[in-house]
Parts: structure tokens; C-alpha cells; sequence
């Protein structure tokens, strides 16, 4: 009894191999500093957990509507809105547990089998898992090293459209890389969308992950918010990456396409939780805007270290929890070409853990410079300093 | 901008419309007598609500491994394993969002488009939606009234069965007739699922909601474990609709499948939710079995009430929370044969709202008889008596 062909072209987050690595590491006794995690250490904040608590209490435990309850749908409408200069109607937004489910329910709604979708690489490892599963073409866009960061390789991408193509799916404010597109880049992305008539998955996860500067979303350019949506996600700004919390926010038609969606998938998502959302919207910030000051001063103290070691340069986004040093001087240090070997032997003489550029997508023709993904979201400011300073130590035994 | 096509053939839960009708007509200043909802209007038990505060207070508000938590998937293993006689590993359960996601997967595991598989008709809509979203052949099977209740026509079962069938799904304690199959039945379902090699989806939602008897699972029959994926679901025993909380349990392959699927699809479920499951089947019974006392002297109402009303006639099922009177005759005295009409009539002289046999797939070839669907999970046994009395005194207002 064979299973279906299509889960052939199912792909998956290598990155949890890395978690695996590192709690088997652990296991034995070995002190890990974790930079692997995408996911927070800091508590959700209190009034979103008593929020929740309330609704349970007030009997908010069975069904409610595929879309989403009534309150939190406008609370998103008037937020998103409000924060990229847009009018959602609340009939736009959708529900989701987590942001993640906006990825698989956009290329649904939009792609057909045999369709192209250009997406980020090194980029969100389920983007391309997804256009494969459903019998798109996955064509991936690269990045190119700048002074200040990374920039997405306009020309690639004009040369990669087609007839064929439906969509790009663009990751401002950039997992694993950090990366901000410019106000020309994110310009040019939008002409190559409305010059060939694509739909815009535009991933908004760390839209408000920021540390200095304001956001602007790809939906706020003329001609765009008709064909983009935005994939918006609780997780991060009030560390709910776990309660699964997220929404699509959508030009009606693929609004209403998401919500037969929900129906079919998962009834709704989980009731009392989303009237936790609707208190993190509109109740008192203190808690989430205290988050974002433990994570710039991680984030300082780890650019500071990674800076301090021989053969490692990284830029300092003002956005994200990640960064993405570039590490093949230090690769060559320690007398290594693979990365993986490089992961494992920093871990087993250090303790520091950490994603590499292939557990985002496989490299590019032409790649050549190697690079790694510190998350500093789940790791103290003093285990940072402690962590890459050992790092700092064990490149530096090789000279 | 056209969508994909694949959504053409994407179905939904129209019962959701008779919600809206009731509560237009509630709004109206109307009083209502909730006969439609397939939910609970009794409260989680506290013991599951205090593990869950008590997982948030442990900071278990980050993401945990897409299958689950290995104390949930543990406890479902044992739980499970030992109610139908049954072993199982915990790397065989998969937990999910709510019990419905298990159909979606199930599918995308097992089918290839263009293969077949066989249906319950009446049954829950889902399944039809499904297996034609994947781009499969729904194939409809019947239920025959018998002197008990209802039976399945094995014979149809029989002739439907063609070397592109993949797959049966089987609802034993029926949504929405409440039927439960005999020991010989069951085994004949068995028995075409070995003969063609055929895998089963279990649909056991109501495998604990029972008044008196016990289930027997498919799965337990010889030959049966290796081919059968499990629908488990704490909706309905822990009144959990709400929470969304589920699982697969299934052979190895499928189980390691639908894992990779959770990681596309929606990371995990809600991860402080599960330590609520595990309160659930672990911890104390006492409001659990109390729920069914409640739901059992509501059943007993509500058969009564109905074979008081002249051309209504219904069997007492041992389990679910549905009755599905045939209520050809009673739609004659009131002068309509179009089931829509009479839900509307009804609605409007009497204010009892209920689903019919329409909401649950379309009529099968020879399909005489009209029935309609009573949910009493959502009413209480005082309104219960009080609707249907208004129900008989409309009726029998025509004679």
C-alpha cells in the first residue's frame, strides 16, 4: 500500500535537525548556547494571557465563524491598516492558527499546477516546499551582498518572470537574513508584479519586529494592495509563536477562497485565543514594547561579538531577530568548506548552535560566500556575550 | 486576476446557513430552539481548564514539535490503544488542530487524483469536499432504514468498489443520523477494505459519546490497524469544540506523512492546549461523565417529544447527539416535499431550527423518504420539550 505520489514533493524545516542536534548535545552533559531558535524565550505579555483567561470564562470555548471572531477581525482591519496607510474592510482579514497556514492557503488560491512563483532564496524553507506540493514551479530569487546589508537581485528576478508566472512572494524585513529592501527595491518589485499582472504573497512576520525606522509594506504602492496579501502573525511581537495566532489579510476574493479553506481545514481557529489578539491589538503595549528593548540590546551584543571574530562580518539590520554573518574566512580558519561540518564542530566545541544558509534553500549558481543564521530571540544578552566569545576563542586556537 | 481552479471543486459546511437563518430570525425578536448546532453548550471541565493555566504559567506559550507534546501523544497512545483493544506507539499519534484536519491529510496521504474513494451519504460534507479538492472521485454510499435505526447497503458498497479505489471512510456512531453499525457490518466494511486493499479513515468523533453499550473500532478488527488512520478528536467527550485539539492515529507511514504536513501547514497545535488534553484523558472524570448524563436525559426528551408529533418517527441511538427522524409524512400534512421549505416554515411558526438531510451531500438515486437532523447538544431538556411541543402543535394545526 503506497502512499500518495504528491507527498514526493512535500518538503520540510531542516532547521528542527539543528534543535535535535543541539538537545542531544545537551543531553551529554555540554552547556548549549542556542542561536538555531526562531522562537522567543520571553513571556507573552500578561493582559493577552488575561484576556484569554476572560473569554474562557465567559464560555468562549465552543465554534465560532471559519473567518474569525467579529472583534479581532476589525481590530487587524483598523490595525494593519492603520500602520501601512490602508483601508481594510474586516472582511478582508482571516484568521489563522499562525501565519505559517497564510503560505500553503495563498498558493492554493492563486496557483495552478504547472505555474511559476518566484520566491526568496535563502528565504522561508516552506515557500518553495508549498508551489512544489502543489504543482507549481518554484523559481527562487537570490540576494546579493551591499554595504549595509543584502539586496534582492532586481535582474534575476525580471529575468525569471514568464508567461507562466502567477506570483512572487516577497519577505521584506527578511528571515534568515535580516535584509530591508530600500524604497527603490521594494518599488521594483512592485512594477515587475503590476507590469506582468502577479499576485504578491508579501510575508509581514517581522513588520513591527523593530528597533529603529518605521516599516512599509509592499500593499502600501499603488496598484499593489489589489494583489498582495499579507501574511500578519502574532507570534513574534507578543511572543505567541505557540499559541498559533496569525491572519491573512486579502483582496476579497482570495478573502472569501481562504475562508471556504478554513471551513475544509480546521473548522476555526482556537476560539478564547483570538480574543486574546484582539487585547494585544487594542490594549495596553507596555509588555510587548519591553520586549523589543531585551532584543536590541541582545541584538547589540551580538553584533558586537560576531564582530570581534576572526574570519566573521556581519551587518546590524534594524529589523528581525536574526543575523547573518558571513563566515567563510572563518570556515577557511578552521579548515572547512561544508557548513555542516562547521555547525557540528562549533557545537561540539563551544556549545553554540546555529542555523546555516542550507537549512533556508539550496545555494544559488554561483554562490560562493558562506554564511550562517544567528537567532538571538531565545538567548540572553549575557549568553550571547559568553557563547560567541567561546566562538571567538575556538577560531582563534587555529591561528 | 483569476483564482486557482482547484477551488471550483473545494465544498463547504452549508449548515453553517441555517445558523445564520436562526439568528436573523432571533434577531427579529423571535425566540429560537437551537436544533442545528453539532456543538456543546455545556462548560470544558475545570480540571482541563486549570492544566492549560497552569502549561501558560509554565511558559509553554512557544512552538513545540509538530506532532505534538510526547506526553500528549503518550497519553493518547495508551487512551486510545486501550479502548479498542489495541497497541500503539506514540510516534503513531499526530496531533492536530481539531479532529477535522485529520480528513484533509488522511487524503492528501493516501489519494492520488483521479483515484476513488468511497463516502458516507448522508455524512459530514467534508469528506465529499476533499476528496474532490485533491482532485479525486467521491463515490457515495447509502444507509438503508432498518427496524433499529439505520444500516449501511453493504451491496452498494460492494458495487462501487473499482481497481482505482484507494480508500473508504467510515463514520461507525454517524454524524448526522446517529446510526452505529452492527458487529457484522462493521466486519463487512472490514472485510471489502482487506479484500481490496483499501485504506480506512476512522471517523471516531463520537466513540465515547455513548449512553450505554461500548464502541468497537474498525482499527480492532483483524488486519484492520495497518490500514486504518484513526479520527480522534476531544471535542466532543472534554465539550472542547472550541479549543481545536485533535489527533491522527495511524499506521507509521501515514503517521510520519501527516507529521510533515502539520510542519507545512501550521507548525504545530497550540501548544499550551495540549497539556489540557492531558488533563483531559489523565485526570479526573467526574465532569466528563457528567456531561453525559446531561446530553443522555436530553436524547430521551427529545425522542419522545418527537414521536409525539404526528408524521415524525425516530429510532433511540445509543450514541452522538443527533436524531434523524424521517419526516416524509409530517412534510405532507404541512403540504410541501421540499425539505428547505419546511426548515424555513418551521423556523418561522415555531422558532425551532434544525438541519435536514440536505445539509449532508447530495440525495442518492431512489432516495424516497425526507429526514432532518436534531442536534440536542446545544438545548436544554426543558427547551427541548417546550420547541418540539411547538413543533407538534404547528403540525398538527393542519390537520
Amino acid at each position: 500500500m503506497t502512499l500518495a505520489e504528491r507527498l514526493q514533493r512535500l518538503g520540510t524545516e531542516t532547521a528542527f535537525t539543528v534543535s535535535l542536534a543541539a538537545a542531544e548535545w545537551g543531553a551529554k552533559g555540554n552547556r548549549i548556547y542556542p542561536f538555531h531558535l526562531g522562537d522567543l524565550d520571553l513571556a507573552t505579555p500578561s493582559n493577552v494571557v488575561a484576556a484569554m483567561d476572560r473569554a474562557i470564562a465567559d464560555g468562549k470555548t465552543g465554534y465560532c465563524p471559519a473567518a474569525g471572531i467579529p472583534q479581532l477581525r476589525e481590530a487587524l482591519a483598523d490595525d494593519v491598516g492603520a500602520r501601512r496607510g490602508l483601508t481594510y474592510s474586516p472582511s478582508q482579514v482571516v484568521v489563522q492558527p499562525g501565519g505559517k497556514p497564510v503560505i500553503t492557503k495563498f498558493i492554493q488560491a492563486v496557483m495552478n499546477p504547472g505555474e511559476e512563483v518566484l520566491y526568496p532564496n535563502p528565504g522561508y524553507p516552506i515557500y518553495e516546499s508549498q508551489i512544489e506540493y502543489f504543482g507549481g514551479v518554484a523559481k527562487a530569487y537570490r540576494y546579493i551582498p551591499t554595504p549595509t546589508g543584502f539586496g534582492i537581485d532586481l535582474d534575476q528576478v525580471r529575468s525569471l518572470v514568464t508567461p507562466q508566472t502567477r506570483a512572487i512572494i516577497y519577505n521584506d524585513l527578511q528571515n534568515p537574513i535580516g535584509a530591508e529592501s530600500t524604497d527603490a527595491e521594494r518599488e521594483a518589485i512592485a512594477r515587475i508584479a503590476i507590469e506582468n499582472d502577479l499576485f504578491v504573497l508579501s510575508d509581514e512576520a517581522y513588520f513591527e519586529m523593530r528597533y529603529s525606522g518605521t516599516s512599509t509594506s509592499i500593499a502600501s504602492l499603488p496598484g499593489m494592495q489589489e494583489r498582495t496579501v499579507i501574511l500578519y502573525t502574532f507570534s513574534k511581537k507578543f511572543a505567541m509563536t505557540g499559541w498559533r495566532l496569525g491572519a491573512a489579510i486579502a483582496p476579497q476574493p482570495i478573502a472569501d477562497a481562504i475562508t471556504k479553506l478554513n471551513t475544509n481545514d480546521e473548522s476555526c481557529t482556537t476560539h478564547f485565543v483570538q480574543y486574546a489578539g484582539v487585547e494585544g491589538i487594542r490594549g495596553d503595549q507596555t509588555e510587548a514594547k519591553a520586549m523589543l528593548d531585551v532584543l536590541v540590546q541582545r541584538r547589540d551584543a551580538a553584533v558586537e561579538a560576531i564582530g570581534a571574530i576572526n574570519g566573521m562580518s556581519v551587518a546590524t539590520p534594524d529589523a528581525t531577530f536574526y543575523l547573518f554573518p558571513d563566515v567563510t574566512d572563518a570556515m577557511a580558519i578552521v579548515g572547512t568548506d561544508d557548513l555542516a561540518v562547521f555547525a557540528e564542530k562549533a557545537l561540539h566545541a563551544t556549545g553554540v548552535s546555529f542555523c546555516t544558509r542550507r537549512h533556508f534553500g539550496r545555494p544559488q549558481p554561483g554562490e560562493t560566500r558562506q554564511y550562517v543564521r544567528f537567532a538571538y530571540s531565545g538567548i540572553s544578552a549575557d549568553d550571547i556575550r559568553e557563547g560567541l566569545g567561546l566562538l571567538q576563542q575556538w577560531i582563534g586556537s587555529f591561528a
